[in-house]
């Protein structure tokens, strides 16, 4: 996708440790470093935020200390860009769901999500510098995601697979939870993790790719 | 998910090549036969068929093909089920795109396709037997797909990686394609090749699942 011939003299970083972020991220970047961010989530109150406030400012927290970390006031260095992104589900009733606590959450979210529409956000912010350019860009982008009706079986069987445990909304929509899902409205991408094609264009648009 | 005990018992079999096929039915059974089907698409007309009658008869043209190839007059052999899948992209302006005859025609779709809404429509058929009873289904599912604006060197840069030249409409979603995909409504998997949570519950109807 043309990407190549910047990457050469760009060092890229995931300030996240999610294995989805780092397959979608690899659709636009060749080589990247993944550096999960030290930033204390719970350091913010979620009750304070819209939802979409919420994933862009956590993505943004996240990405800016991996950044501050590893930018340095060398003007000479080669440029960094570093990408950071986080995602919630909104439940119908309006409940931000993170991951699941535990085996008995997991069943209340996907009893909550059974045969109605929620929304997934996903918060993206990148910091780049190159010499004494800098840019900065943090967005969201919105999914309407629609579930069939969950039966107590289904529901049961979907938790023994394993799968809810590390997903917020307890569900992975790229894995068996994609079974669940009737129809979804927005970018799909954006529901596992990352809207990689947003990214990149919002990457072309700063005149980074 | 609940379908290991039936599958204990049962021959399933995918009658088509696609390895996106391959990998969403596999959500569904852990263990089926993978056996493309003999039968030759040039022997319909496109024009005769609108899109949706199109692939709904090819997916079962192909299923049946199999299903009579691996089923005998013998009504004490294991259950058998045969299913079977075809996919079109149909362009904004009502072309039915299938897979491209060439790198100029891959080029003409993209910029048919390009900062525009198209439908993809993929057709399914089971045929089922277990002893004396038979089961046999058919039905289509539809997902809009809009597509980002595209330039000139984000076609080509796309062409030189590959991708198109396999794929109904010259793209694929689940790969470098999806960067080009803004947004869609409906079932993700469709778009992919197969909409494997709609065949659960159609499986699950017929008392297969």
């Amino acid at each position: 996708m043309g990407a190549e011939v910047v990457m050469k003299k760009c060092q890229v970083i995931l300030a996240s440790g999610s294995p989805r972020r780092k397959e979608l991220l690899g659709l636009i970047f060749p080589d990247f470093t993944v550096q999960p961010s030290p930033f204390d989530e719970k350091s913010l109150n979620p009750a304070d935020f819209s939802p979409e406030r919420l994933v862009e400012t956590l993505s943004r927290c996240k990405a800016e200390t991996v950044y501050n970390t590893f930018c340095n006031d060398n003007t000479d260095c080669i440029p960094i860009l570093v990408v950071g992104g986080d995602t919630v589900v909104v439940s119908p009733d309006g409940e931000v769901m993170g991951k699941p606590a535990s085996s008995e959450d997991a069943a209340r979210m996907l009893r909550t999500l059974s045969g109605r529409c929620h929304r997934v956000i996903t918060g993206v912010s990148f910091f780049y510098r190159d010499g004494e350019k800098q840019k900065a860009k943090t967005f969201s982008v919105e999914t309407k995601v629609w579930f069939y009706p969950l039966s107590e079986s289904e529901i049961s069987g979907y938790l023994d697979s394993g799968e809810p445990f590390d997903k917020a909304g307890s569900y992975g929509i790229q894995g068996l939870g994609g079974l669940l899902v009737q129809k979804i409205e927005g970018d799909y991408w954006n529901v596992v993790g990352l809207p990689a094609g947003r990214l990149k264009r919002e990457l072309s648009a700063c005149g980074i790719l």
